[in-house]
């Protein structure tokens, strides 16, 4: 049996996940992790808090869900490959500096960091659900260059790839540095000066 | 004229000073940042709050100076230099590695850490006072090197330690990997990699 209502609610339901999604965002940038409450995210997303507990176990779970639900299609493209590794990773690295030189993205990135690193199964989450699968694009493309032979078969990819982005995610969590293109460009060919294969 | 009771007044003020920073590093590790008080480390050290109060504005500056006491004779030491960058990189680091998984000593740094990740004042403190100069002496080690032509000329060293030093702090911040003798040891191998002079 059709039933008319089904499409309506399941339109109503995305509508108010999304909702739910930019107010946990939108709060969490603006109170910190700790003051955030999931009455908070109902309150400004103009839900009932038990529809979010019908969803989430918790606040964390929301907020990871939050995060994932915008770079899980990233993550799954993974990086671009024209076949010139430094031209790729410097593209995709001043995307994300500018990413991360914007407010609006930044502050509940930042806040969920913070409190991850003082809560270690925070961390975990985050690290499994965001940290990883973003470290793990760099580490397919490096190896990819390392098939084609453009990175030394004795290099640990795993290790280039922590070279590369730790600096930049250093620099924006402890504010130790600038985030800018020209840094990047350089971080990028100083890596790969090392990478490459001896003649 | 020669005052009698300074000697003893002057010990007096060491002694409380040693056992307020005790008292700081112990607590802060314990409760975290956030709920770390003036009362909490007075009661602790066994002094009044004024005491506390008379030297230091606010917990932060306490905090800090109890760190910087233990590590700026470090730092005016700087790094060993036996003519040999790999091995006395590889030295240094192995010591952080077991210093960072001692709980006793890391405990007060990741609450300082975390909190400075959330709050900006509190993180131009931190990596001026103690991140700051703690890369400094890298930097140091890797411009002897450079002068001494076994960096090449057109190297960034302070990207190059940032290379060397980020991956550490990140591995250890966000719990994303081990800190072994065996890591450091491969992190300094491919990253001085890049850093030779070419031939």
């Amino acid at each position: 049996m059709a039933n008319k209502s089904a499409p309506d609610a399941s339109r109503r339901s995305e509508r108010s996940r999304r909702a739910i999604f930019d107010a946990a965002l939108t709060l969490v940038g603006e109170v910190g992790y700790e003051k955030l409450t999931i009455e908070g995210i109902a309150s400004r997303a103009g839900v009932g808090k038990q529809t979010i507990y019908r969803w989430w176990p918790s606040k964390a779970a929301v907020l990871l869900d939050a995060f994932t639900a915008g770079v899980d299609e990233d993550y799954e493209k993974g990086l671009p490959n024209t076949g010139d590794l430094a031209a790729d990773l410097k593209f995709v690295l001043r995307a994300t500096v500018d990413e991360f030189n914007d407010p609006a993205f930044q502050a509940p990135y930042r806040a969920l960091a913070a409190a991850g690193a003082g809560d270690e199964e925070l961390s975990r989450s985050f690290v499994g659900r965001l940290l990883e699968p973003g470290t793990l694009v760099y580490v397919e493309r490096l190896r990819a260059a390392q098939e084609a032979g453009q990175v030394a078969d004795d290099i640990d990819v795993r290790l280039a790839t922590e070279m590369l982005l730790s600096p930049f995610s250093q620099r924006w969590l402890m504010r130790t540095g600038e985030l800018t293109h020209e840094f990047v460009d350089t971080l990028v060919d100083q890596v790969l000066r090392g990478l490459r294969p001896r003649d």
